[in-house]
């Protein structure tokens, strides 16, 4: 369905073809600062028409605040926001009307609700992101002031070209344990704090780009000082919340955290994280970080770290042989120019659904602790 | 939390120092022919001790049927069913109580609920996972009966030795379309039905477990039949409550679905799948399969296939190097024998978590189906 | 929180004094005929400033829907809907703000959320039943589609003044078959069909509105068509449903259905329903019905009836000794004028959250069903 | 379904002829104190063939604890439960089996799922209620160590004798407010703490047990030490979480809290509750009660009180005319001897639900408050 969360919970609506996007968001705190300027830069980054290389559609995205808030500060009410669609334009795929575009939603949705939708794939649009990045912001706020959490996503692939993502390996440590957004934005539209890589992944883009063909491509993303303890077994481990939220997104083909898809061929003895006292902050750590932050489903107080595939974008320019919805063969050609990558554009949007996920586990912990201790004799 | 579903329902209790294990089924549809001999073949494929391979630990594992059926049918209340623990012994473990085992659940378990079980990590154990196959067996006797759909999971790696599962392979297509439970149970503890690597993978496990160590491996699923519909946009698309309920099993790194994390670097021009009409089937299907039989969150009628990444085991038999539960520095060796690849025995549960999403996701889509024949104007 | 409903399920949002205040509807089935010129009745009949009896608080309250429609059909999607609050005004309240409202929610809001809003109450205010009602326009269109269902509503007392509530009284079960809301409305701004009472009822309210004071009353609520079989055992039975509806109403006290309270002393040869054949339905009916429809948490066929409790309303323009909120006590009297019931006005209310319970209820159940005949060996 | 609550959550199962009945309690904090011993005694006191009032059938209902404790306190993992059905023979109804009883559940069960049960009315037995006391056992301990808060119901009516409800009434605040369950249960199986009208009630018992007939009651509910803020708004507050749950009780007509229906009556100058000052607890109390508790949707910190109208039972010995479920007309005649009334043995079952309700709204609130905190700059 349309709703994400258990006690800090977002329902989204809307689809590219009408009057807006947005989302209700329940269960935030009441008295968190929480004006639109809070939620708009990532509805910014998260923006099309950046750069050469993406797609030249044109939107404000000025989000609106609808209630929720009073004088600047949140009263603990859900909170109504949205986005207008200004560029919404019904008519136009109506040339190719005739075909379900391969490997996009076309031909499901129809399969599944009956009904066919100007966008075809109604709510598969990249635009219903929008309300996850609304409520995402939201999230990172309150994060922000429990623990001062820092959630940072960026570009580790395009295409054959790779940052070195092994947990063992120095250069990929550091990036995790200190890249920025600031740092990420920086480096132009490619969205890679790798030097070594960035060029080069421009380049692939820009091939496939002139070829009207697309390519996919890797985010991943690190999360810092998370609380200790957010999790619940046995169903809704973190992995499995971040796993959940991450394949919720339009394109993505898989999800991997701490060593993932690597980690199964390192044997058990390097593969533990020894635990070892850190006198700076008075507990247990681990010395090496496979776990990637989660142990048992727990987040354990290392770095979080997960990467994700997104998929070449489905929509492409080049003609494809394809079959009408009546089955006839036939070629389709998507009229305007289209991304080559969207995976540069995923970057806020894991951002956000990581947020979303964390500071729901974060308010149900705190609903056990609190009531723990509560109910201690002392 | 403990349950997982919408409609068809599990929730579970259980952890491996107690008296039993089980699970509640809600929302199973009336008049299934049901009894335990339904049940029991799944749970005795999860069983350990079956092979020199895996673990001695000696669990009958025989369930029983509480409430919900009356003469071998279901009444469509909650099914009840539990296992005993036969084998348990609280002190068991007291020898290492002194240190959390690395990789484990031990130290985040204490960290999240203040409190220190017998069993270390509690709910983190593998014995938790009985619930679940049960309910599984349960789901997939509901979509048997629905469309004749079939589950078949198989372990496509061991450490570094793999099956080739490029999606455009042939022959590893030719697996998808065609590997049976019984191929897969009839070549030996190892479970995979690939005889080119099959060799292999047994002599790496052999190799780990006479080393006192630990090796993982992954785990692939298809399914055949499924209908066309299912999944719920936009957080529930099928491939994120696969994901959530794959990541949801201990001991698991990573998921993805159709062409993955390979998929990429296929262009979109390559990676997409073009329609073709089926004369047999009377309507659209997909030349190739790089979608994984997923569409837009939705299930479009093709081969659904995904690979989960299982971590080499955490309890390991040799001496590991790490810290008391003080953070006083020293030696760690677990007592007994364990499992050097928990993977093979895997094979069953993500065929289990496989049903129970399925199951959910067409009773969710019957009623709105349902529901929109009957307000239709026709 | 701001959620209800399982498969149809509405989310709200708003208070009085913010921006706007709505919904978002989500498990609406596809293809149903819906533009705002079906919402808007409901909203219209809910609106206050109708007559001299309520209060002069003039709205507009035109509901605009955002999305999840298309060329005047629901596409499955969410429904996202919102009406502006044009007569807003943050500081209206300001002389009375040492003051919590007695039995009211000034005092309880700032306990449990910590922070005052301009309102007092946030979302305690009437204002926040628009997205319900909204909501319930939807659900109603649903229902009336799949059997012709018709909810109605009406004011069965104002005070001591009712109408004869009696299940067994002949002319009260003449009106739960008969009336219409044409007629309720028809009848003035009491909306109650009875005319043996109906002046008396005015009487009450102008007596207690020249007092400056308010008084309750009691609104019963009919469901003629409903389906067999809603409702869901054992937590979520139809009248369990129905009561946490109507109860989740600001200012309700009471539920009853059926026989009701008046029931209980009935001895159960009386109060039991014999069952008869019905030869025009083919199936079996109730003599009596002293069940309301709903026999097991079970609706029956026979017409669902049941009545809510309003309380005086806690707002009055009278002066009230009191005590700020800082605990000396003092005079407090609301500015302006004020409704003397507000119970006619949560007629349109009533209907919308009984809607609203019976479409979920009635999505679950097809999601059973057709599960069932999907799974028969037939 | 057969769940209720959100973090605080109980799953049931059972019915009457099946194995046992039970349920899984998911989200009880950690550290409590845990046994047998302490879920026993409601059980009991819910125990059918206590006095000559109530029926025969002896259940010795020894419950079992099969998960989420160690040593005698919760592990924070779920608490499975059961109790053996010792007493059920499937054959016992056959004779009747011609005939859905009337205003019970056979007939509505039939409709709904499409199979008839040995029991007719499946889960409709009060039988069910047992995995409602056991988890409500549980949830009072929880209660009872957070603020000392004591749930005492009690039999306020049995057919037209009554105590007197009227909130301003001085005795039935005296009770309300005193009130325990020894000396309810002391006063014999009637269990009315009015010895004013407790013999007449015994009398009236013993008239319509003598002529094979039944009926109904009223059940009254104090809580006391109710933590101030507990409730959600809009859709969950605190009274229509506790209309739904009593509701969801068998054979159940009605919920009113504070005035109730009688309040519809009294003018709001007269039905509002003025704020005082309270030197012992330096907190604003009301001075009187007419909102029972909850203001907004909220608990206020005074006593919570509400009745549970309790309709005569269906299943009479004595003849009753009624229809075959083919149609045909026919006299019904319940075999053996069945209890003339169902509400003495009702009151821990409503206990129960309270607690479950007060609960979940407790830890779903120390959520909220903990993170407000911890989000807090001071």
């Amino acid at each position: 369905m349309s709703s994400f969360g258990t006690i800090f919970k977002v329902t989204t609506f809307g689809e590219s073809h009408c009057d807006s996007v947005g989302c209700i968001v329940e269960g935030c705190p009441p008295g968190l600062a929480l004006t639109e300027d809070d939620v708009q830069p990532q509805l910014t980054r998260r923006r099309p028409g950046q750069s050469k290389l993406s797609t030249p559609r044109n939107e404000k995205d000025q989000v609106k605040i609808h209630s929720g808030t009073e004088h600047g500060y949140t009263l603990g009410s859900p909170i109504g926001m949205s986005v207008k669609n200004q560029d919404h334009r019904p008519g136009d795929y109506s040339e190719t009307d005739l075909y379900p575009r391969p490997s996009h939603a076309d031909w499901t949705y129809i399969q599944k609700y009956g009904v066919k939708s100007a966008s075809g794939g109604g709510r598969s649009s990249a635009r219903e992101t929008i309300g996850r990045v609304a409520a995402g912001a939201v999230a990172e706020k309150v994060l922000a002031k429990v623990n001062n959490v820092e959630i940072v996503a960026f570009v580790s692939s395009i295409g054959n070209v790779s940052m070195n993502r092994d947990p063992q390996d120095e250069t990929f440590q550091k990036v995790l344990q200190t890249v920025t957004r600031e740092e990420v934005d920086g480096v132009g539209p490619i969205r890679c704090p790798d030097e070594g890589v960035r060029e080069e992944m421009v380049k692939v883009i820009e091939k496939y780009r002139d070829a009207k063909d697309s390519i996919g491509g890797v985010v991943t993303c690190v999360v810092r000082n998370c609380p200790i303890g957010l999790g619940e077994p046995c169903f809704d481990k973190l992995e499995a919340k971040l796993a959940h939220a991450m394949l919720s997104l339009p394109a993505t083909k898989g999800f991997e955290f701490g060593s993932g898809f690597a980690g199964t061929q390192i044997p058990g003895s390097k593969h533990n994280d020894p635990f070892v006292w850190d006198e700076t902050k008075q507990r247990l750590t681990t010395k090496t970080n496979n776990s990637g932050g989660i142990q048992g489903g727990i987040s354990n107080g290392e770095n979080i770290y997960f990467s994700v595939a997104f998929k070449s974008a489905a929509t492409i320019s080049q003609e494809q042989e394809t079959a009408t919805y009546e089955g006839k063969s036939g070629v389709l050609a998507a009229r305007g120019r289209h991304d080559p990558s969207v995976t540069p554009r995923a970057v806020p949007i894991v951002e956000a659904m990581t947020a979303l996920v964390l500071c729901d586990a974060y308010m149900i912990q705190q609903s056990r602790n609190a009531t723990r201790l509560s109910i201690s004799d002392n």
